[in-house]
């Protein structure tokens, strides 16, 4: 092995990171200070900091006033390898093929956070001063929901300060594609119960005469809805801003057909709100989703109960400006306004997340975009991911700053999945991207806004 | 104890006869001798007969071919009596309280058919000559469904044959208030399952662009009934005959209000289709019911999943005249109707049973009700319940004979629950119930039809 970056990320690889598995614990602090000698080892200042779960590294360059200042965010913690036996090799004892390093954790997050600290390693070896002054954040609880983050961004806000922050934890549109993700869809969580008899009944001798709680759940649910897939709930967009030309010339533009999507899904045929198209709808339109459902008989064959109680579990998920309290309340509403007096409805609200949206017009999105452009050679997708990083809500709160979301993950990555990989070519043009980043980024405060 | 009727109860009761647990299966077998004894002991031929489960009883009295003859149904094998942390008393140790005799088949049937042979052996004691042939069937698996009952009735079908038969298994509309049982509702079994994704998506990355299965599932569930609770499937209610004005004027004059439904079942409010009352719904009117519904995640909290499938289990409660096939191939059709073809939907049938009906102005409905007016002192109540038996529509099909259905169990008997009852009075009334109906149907033959 004659790359020292690709050893680096071996090594890096080995540690079986897992967060959520308390067995692992030693091993969670042992792979924090391997990041920590890696940084002192290219130059930087590091440290270790207790969060009250598994600990976070910081490095940090020197400090010049005169100059912006971006943070690097990334993790080392990884999602359990199991199942085991799905795995072609060891999920911590990586291995290459065909041009790809298979391992836990190679593409989320070992891989991509490794490539900003050797891209920063690079300029640093060959003696330059950094265009930016630049912070490395490197948590171990993001697989498990990064539990104690905001308390430690709030106790070291002074430490974190800084004018943007970069992110490479998302996927790009297709192998090989530079994308800048530019928004991300916010969620609000409720549990609807419904509640008739005091125990479940024969649905013989009592059936007709009582509202069955699980067909008064369908129907609630039937509600929610109109004929064509839109929200019926009165209100739900009122908030939503129109998608601007650029938006949708970006979604249309996306290197992603009806047809790819149809086949990853595999439903029939795909579905949604009326006057979009599939890209949109995931990414630039809210929706109302049932998570769960359930009522009365889960086993084999029958079992003649009128259940006692039915439950639906639904999220919505929300885009700029729809606020999650809001939206909670406009669907608790309707749902208690559409339910029969003949049984009892109980609304248990959950948790909530704003949506996310950066402009990347902004001077720093046009700088991501450069930088991507440089780096991939062609020009960068503009994509609406409809999932919800909550981190990325919560730097915002408290750094107040916005994050620049540069996808080094392929679609095929198998993140979370068996077989993990990261194209090598990834990891390399990653370290590129870093340093293409930092220098249009300290381009772009010198541009007017 | 001076009372050898009820010192045979107390002793028929002590059988642990559950016929669902193979560790009594001993015990059957000595319940079932202990009743061919107490046959011979009143003076009938008796056998006991395998079934290929556990075995069945027969006892007959001198045939007289110039007479009618009656089949007394019942059965002595019994409901688990767990939870047994939950009797006052063991279950399988008879108790006396407050002149009821509490034990697991106190009432579901062991009192009831007891009562049945000691009015026989009074009969008999007395030197007299039954006014019927009687032939009496024993069987030791209701509780498990009569798996081997219809093989046996088609195996005895001539040492079986009879005129009309009497079952005592069903329950008085309020205590101490005779009650004849003249219907039951028929049923028919169907799970729809939808499909629309390969596997669980996330509901963030996905949402929006495919018809969630479990929403789309309660948009089906939601055209089962229209808004005012009638059953809203094409042809549903097609084969329905009108109710009788005299069928109506028995429902209303049943001694159960609306009120007092309304709290057994502890719902806020009953409700059901418009224009009938509650029992008329729930005996004589036919539903479409959830039994189950599912999909997506069940657990607590939230899971952002977009559920690959979703199921409901239906079953529909049918009245005379509807065909169980039929009204499965209308709902199916109905539901493959409405389902939209962006998921794939799957319908199973499952059992069926036609509803049963004995006119209770036939000659032997007239004679039960004179021998029910006898006995309890008043005019008996005529009742159609909603549940099936069955048994009764076995018999039907192959002995030919008609059912009549004479409740000697209150409705606070607690069957198949904790701390089952049958009040003494009640047993002392079925004995002579027992000599009374038959007397009665002996004449019914030489009444004009």
């Amino acid at each position: 092995m004659t790359d020292p970056h690709l050893n680096d990320l071996l090594e890096f690889l080995r540690f079986p990171s897992v967060s959520t598995q308390s067995v692992h614990a030693s091993d969670m602090v042992a792979c924090a200070t391997w990041i920590r000698e890696k940084f002192l080892k290219i130059g930087l200042e590091a440290k270790i900091c207790e969060t009250g779960g598994h600990p976070a590294v910081i490095a940090h360059t020197v400090h010049d006033p005169a100059k912006r200042t971006v943070l690097i965010y990334g993790h080392y913690d990884v999602q359990p390898p199991e199942p085991l036996e799905e795995w072609k090799s060891p999920p911590f004892e990586p291995e290459i093929r065909d041009g790809r390093i298979f391992a836990r954790g190679a593409t989320d997050n070992k891989g991509q956070i490794l490539a900003h600290i050797l891209g920063m390693g690079e300029i640093l070896a060959r003696g330059e001063t950094p265009p930016v002054n630049v912070t490395f954040l490197v948590e171990g609880e993001e697989e498990t929901g990064s539990e104690h983050l905001e308390a430690f961004l709030e106790s070291h806000r002074a430490e974190l300060a800084c004018d943007v922050i970069v992110i490479s934890d998302t996927g790009m549109a297709a192998h090989a594609h530079p994308t800048l993700t530019y928004a991300l869809r916010g969620i609000a969580a409720l549990e609807c119960v419904l509640t008739g008899p005091s125990q479940d009944l024969h649905s013989g001798v009592f059936g007709g005469a009582v509202t069955n709680p699980a067909t008064a759940l369908a129907r609630l649910v039937a509600t929610l809805h109109d004929a064509d897939g839109r929200v019926a709930i009165p209100g739900f967009y009122d908030a939503v801003q129109p998608l601007a030309d650029w938006e949708r010339q970006a979604a249309d533009a996306l290197p992603i057909t009806e047809e790819q999507l149809r086949q990853l899904t595999g439903v029939p045929a795909l579905a949604g709100e009326p006057g979009y198209s599939s890209i949109e709808r995931i990414g630039a339109r809210p929706t109302v989703e049932v998570n769960g459902l359930g009522g009365g008989y889960q086993g084999e064959g029958t079992k003649t109960v009128l259940p006692r109680e039915a439950f639906a579990k639904l999220t919505m998920r929300l885009v700029p400006q729809q606020d999650p309290a809001t939206i909670l309340q406009l669907v608790g509403d309707h749902l208690k306004a559409h339910c029969p007096d003949t049984v009892r409805i109980q609304i248990t609200g959950g948790h909530c997340g704003e949506a996310y949206f950066m402009d990347p017009n902004h001077p720093d999105g046009l700088a991501a975009r450069r930088a991507l452009k440089e780096v991939f050679g062609c020009e960068p997708s503009l994509m609406r991911e409809g999932g919800s990083i909550p981190i990325v809500t919560t730097f915002k709160n408290i750094l107040g700053a916005d994050s620049l979301l540069l996808a080094l993950a392929s679609p095929d990555c198998c993140a979370h999945s068996p077989n993990e990989n990261f194209p090598i070519e990834n990891f390399h043009t990653g370290i590129r991207l870093h340093q293409a980043v930092l220098r249009e980024l300290g381009k772009a405060q010198e541009l007017p806004l």
